[in-house]
């Protein structure tokens, strides 16, 4: 018998580590450190709550249907806010927005992919696209980085066969933190072109990019449609994740095949975060420019109390967005030691086996930590207590 | 080359007909009628709104990721409402809430089926289904109904494969409008458990059923998590189409393997709405109540009004939930005859066609009337404008 399409593959990793948490009690002065998950804690400013409150008591059509791909004041806003942010040309057929950014990465999938096609993910790899392959069909096909923690693109080269159909990049990377340099992300989407396949290229984290200016040129060529699928989220920027906002920027022809696929799994995106993410567009850059700074000193954190980790036989593999990404000193794999660092020093973070297909070796001496939702002093404890660790 | 997973099936037909307005305008002593959506077209009452605006000032968490499978407070809510209104035992674990019904579908199917399997659905079918189907890479099997536009269960049992997974049923249903008599779902439900597969009841227009009482005895099985999977849609009760609530009844152990899938395309339901679902559940019985008279009023209104249409050559195939559906005694098609309906009478209304599979030809002779968002005096208008159609 066939497996089913959810029988294909594994259950939530976010979801496993929870239940380490069961029937884990904490001292009082040794609470819980969660830095498992890359998501705000806070809710959003209280002027957008406002908004919301105010679009739910007087706009009728938040309550209602709206059109599939979203609604066209904030497909126009982000064409023309993704247009300036990269310096080129989006327009609002453009752009189709999506039930959040794992939805908009399904979609797309489901667009370029039939049985058996074949997409090139670098590894470490977010978990969530591997699952969305694995029910879609769709052979994952593993490219390891490199110790920068950046792929080749020369192995990706290598890689390709005539079922691939896309390369799929985060960046800043999740899990890895790896900000991916301009000149690599061009020397992929070259890569894509030239051998006929997608480039699907996720900027969640992109709020949050140590960088200033454009993370690349890509909008910048007259053609970028033809090759590249954007995804965009608003969660993170906004603090929405409760409201599941999120974006798919490629060609307008694309986008009518993007459509089948959302009218089925959700015939439109909530319509009061459409109202949210619009309003966070319009008036809250320079808060999130704020946002911004507060997670670089958190990650200048990171860095400074890095030397004290590296004396126990710590290393930082990578750093960026919401991530620290790091090798530890002990003998046990990662998927052991995880659950043992709840128990004994009140750490919840994913083990690095969780980005990496079965039997790969390397994830075992990885963890990931999501630091973004620690301060600098919650991120000297941190080390603190991964000093602490007992050896082996 | 394969085609990928939308290629594989076509667009919305909503979307379709949309675009029959383009172009067209309307005399202002003959405004459209839109009877082409199944969807409430007035926002919510004005307490849920307040409701829904509090939380998005004072609840934290509505703002913020929840759990995969819903708010317990709304699972252990609707756990509780179907058990009293079935008359049988639903527990929370039993409940998954989702971002509409349409997608408590797709996560079913995802959980049921892999490539090639097949799914029986009577026809004429409810198209997002059929899409669905054909994006999952499963066969639809189509069930023909009979003349009272219920499907035969010794039929149904002759088409029963080894790669058969499921009966999927929509009652009342869309587009029938037919309300299936508590002995035919039982009986479908025994054949179903007697082959070892699946009973997805989609039930999204449960709430104006025509008869008092548990439509079915389902529930009351001990064992009905077992076979069937229940759906249900907050969209029609409380008027929240926008926020996209729905919700999937079966056993634990299957929720868990939908779990998997909700993980990847939406992650969580939107929260805000969820919290509007919860606060319906919980104070608008009464109002719904209401609203139930107010659509049988509006079905008493198509029945009063169609002995004028039988003398011009109409039959009423169908009536309950939403729908009346009808045959028209024109010699064309009602792909072509809908899209003159919009210039000749100002009537937007979808053709049986978009129900059936490519060449049956049924559907040619059939539209399906929408009738809900009217009231008694529209639908004489209504009625008015279909007996002035010119013949041929």
């Amino acid at each position: 018998m066939i497996l089913s399409r959810t029988a294909a593959t594994f259950p939530p990793p976010v979801m496993e580590a929870r239940r380490w948490l069961d029937g884990v009690t904490h001292p009082a002065d040794r609470p819980l450190m969660n830095v498992s998950q890359a998501a705000p804690v806070d809710p959003p400013p209280q002027a957008l709550r406002q908004a919301m409150a105010d679009a739910a008591l007087t706009h009728d059509d938040a309550h209602l249907y709206g059109p599939v791909l979203g609604m066209q004041t904030l497909r126009e806003e982000l064409a023309s806010r993704t247009a300036a942010h990269y310096g080129g040309t989006v327009t609002a057929d453009q752009v189709g927005i999506t039930s959040g950014c794992n939805q908009a990465f399904a979609a797309a999938i489901a667009m370029l992919c039939g049985e058996g096609d074949e997409v090139i993910l670098p590894t470490p790899w977010y978990f969530n696209h591997k699952m969305w392959l694995d029910m879609s069909g769709v052979q994952s096909v593993a490219l390891p980085v490199e110790a920068d923690m950046l792929p080749d693109p020369d192995r990706a080269a290598a890689l390709i066969t005539d079922r691939t159909r896309a390369i799929a990049l985060v960046t800043p990377n999740n899990p890895t933190g790896a900000e991916y340099p301009d000149s690599l992300v061009q020397a992929l989407f070259d890569l894509a072109r030239s051998r006929g396949i997608a480039l699907i290229l996720d900027e969640t984290y992109r709020d949050f990019d140590s960088r200033s200016g454009p993370p690349h040129a890509l909008f910048q060529d007259p053609d970028w449609h033809d090759t590249l699928i954007h995804l965009y989220s608003f969660s993170k920027a906004y603090r929405l994740t409760g409201h599941r906002v999120g974006a798919l920027v490629t060609s307008a022809a694309r986008l009518a095949e993007v459509e089948k696929f959302l009218d089925t799994v959700a015939i439109c995106p909530g319509q009061l975060g459409q109202h949210a993410a619009l309003w966070g567009l319009q008036n809250l850059s320079q808060w999130l420019a704020g946002e911004r700074d507060e997670i670089l000193n958190r990650r200048a954190a990171i860095t400074e109390n890095l030397p004290r980790l590296q004396e126990h036989g710590w290393q930082l593999l990578g750093l960026g967005g919401y991530f620290a990404y790091m090798k530890h000193p002990f003998e046990i794999s990662s998927a052991e030691l995880a659950p043992q660092m709840v128990r004994d020093a009140g750490i919840l973070c994913l083990p690095g086996t969780m980005f990496y297909p079965d039997g790969d070796a390397r994830g075992a001496a990885q963890l990931r930590i999501a630091f973004a939702n620690l301060d600098a002093a919650g991120i000297a404890q941190l080390f603190d207590r991964l000093a602490a660790l007992p050896r082996g």
